[in-house]
């Protein structure tokens, strides 16, 4: 249902040129030189003749949806928090919501299958897949139909803000539990062993840590066969905002737009993304390194290096949020800054 | 000189509570929590009704001076290149001016002393203290007058920027040959082998750096006995823009402000500063976490963790612009997050 484009790499050369002769030493603007190099393919793929990098319309959309797993013990926060922290995203409240309007972001919150549905729709859209998925060590999350109309929700939200003018969305995501289903799904997408790819989500204590590990561990096992696929692998151990988070990637790097992924979870569903259509890839910017210790495997895997690492732990895409005035300053410098030439600066290097 | 006050701790329980009733996990905020902590403290010392912490008029001061030891080959460039880049900061085409620009600095750029004054001081200011200072391998980088007159004119710079209303200002330099003597300040104020300090500086190679660190050596060797004080440091082995960094890094925690450090040349003033004043330290933030090996040790001194590490080592104040908005959105978090009884969410930690 997606159809991804490589970016072009016949431009490269002078992507380089106009980054070498800013007035800077070779390099000395670290990792926003090869991040205004992505953003320069991904655009100039989308029309030769642009002249000038830009942002616009930036999109902040999370999503929200609840885990079965999450009434078994693996998180800090009762299965409750996630529709009382979608209430709180209405109300203007939470991190997020705070960030997104520093930052300028169109913030956007989209209803995924939380277990209670909101008494009012007003602010929130309203996407359910269910009312949250199965535990995963007990069934499959939910369907390949169910995935399958994720993605089409996704495609939606994402097509919204395309035809409002966006060129850029973030990803945030709220789901009490949600880690354990992401870890699940790192496991088997990546083929590793759990102890490798656990965590302590927001900052949960040994004894739930090590039923975490176990219930994951039930889940793969009680799976195994069925785990043909990435989209099976979000259908048994996913849940409805990762799925929908995995289509909204597809959707953007579809129309070309650019997509600040957040911490573990949003990374998770990059994972599946890119095993789904590779060139994906292209369009993807990391933005927060996570502490669950399992991101860095994951971000190896996706050779991301990210572009702030402030020891957060709280998802909703505020990692995302905070990176957009590093994108624009990559592309700013790229734009604006003088070359040797025109500043009369010797070009030592 | 200048008067530096410590912060007020008596308002820390009532900060820790501020940002602990927010509805996140305790301490999910990571770094921002801390910073958010560090300024509210800041600001209540000041003004111990203080409702909203605030960031006004933020100033970015680019101090620009030469240094004699550059003529001896401790650099990728020439020593011209001070000048020629001090000329692109006035027309707007360097990378400082881009940041600054996006991120709502009022940029000045001042002259503390390049080798050769410039035609026409539009748009710089004019505290020069001589014509680049002397290689500190040969003779004192400069009199403990210069020091005095320096640190003299950089109290004049902020003291107009806090008259205008500016409560936080953002150090950034341009010199070349800079590091070598910062690093031989470090040296002596840590009073560490010079093997620990040098680097790399904007990208030297082998050779280069050899004869770096033995030109950093001769310089301790000569002025061992007068390395008394780090006011007699900064005479014998600092630099013109260095001294008035330090000068206002002192006059900006007189005045309550916030003073946001860059990295290698700013860390190090920051250090004779904090020597001079250890309760200038409360009002110090790090932006960036340089490349030369050193920095990590004068941070690891301070007790300091910098917000960003982005693999730069442009110098100019361009770590400190790109960090503004992870200031503004500690302070943002704090003053506008909503607490859990506010929220009806479930304090669950």
């Amino acid at each position: 249902m997606f159809a991804v484009d490589p970016v072009s790499r016949k431009f490269d050369e002078q992507i380089a040129l106009t980054i070498n002769q800013k007035t800077k030493p070779l390099g000395a603007l670290g990792k926003l030189e090869p991040l205004a190099a992505q953003i320069a393919r991904v655009q100039l793929s989308k029309d030769s003749e642009c002249k000038k990098l830009e942002i616009t319309q930036p999109g902040m959309l999370v999503f929200a949806g609840d885990h079965g797993i999450a009434k078994f013990g693996v998180s800090i926060a009762p299965i409750d928090v996630t529709r009382q922290m979608v209430q709180n995203f209405v109300a203007g409240g939470a991190a997020i919501n705070v960030f997104s309007k520093q930052m300028g972001f169109n913030l956007e919150v989209i209803d995924c299958g939380i277990a209670k549905p909101l008494d009012n729709y007003r602010g929130v859209t309203q996407h359910r897949l269910g009312e949250g998925t199965n535990a995963i060590h007990q069934a499959p999350a939910m369907s390949i139909d169910q995935v399958r109309h994720g993605f089409g929700y996704a495609e939606e939200v994402v097509e919204r803000h395309h035809l409002s003018g966006s060129n850029l969305i973030a990803l945030g995501e709220m789901g009490i539990g949600n880690t354990s289903a992401a870890t699940a799904m790192m496991a088997a997408l990546l083929e590793l062993d759990v102890s490798r790819c656990v965590g302590r989500g927001t900052g949960i204590d040994d004894k739930t840590f090590e039923r975490k590990s176990a219930l994951i561990n039930e889940a793969l096992k009680l799976h195994r066969s069925k785990l043909v696929s990435p989209i099976h692998i979000l259908a048994h151990l996913g849940g409805f905002e990762i799925v929908q988070m995995t289509g909204a990637i597809m959707a953007a790097a579809d129309r070309k737009m650019m997509v600040i992924i957040d911490g573990f979870i949003a990374t998770a569903a990059a994972i599946a993304a890119v095993k789904l259509h590779p060139d994906a890839r292209d369009y993807l910017i990391f933005a927060h390194k996570s502490n669950e210790q399992g991101h860095r495997i994951m971000l190896e895997h996706l050779k991301a290096e990210p572009l702030l690492d402030l020891d957060m732990r709280l998802g909703e895409g505020t990692g995302a949020a905070l990176a957009l005035p590093l994108v624009q300053a990559a592309i700013n410098f790229y734009n604006d800054m003088a070359s040797f030439a025109a500043a009369g600066v010797e070009d030592v290097v």
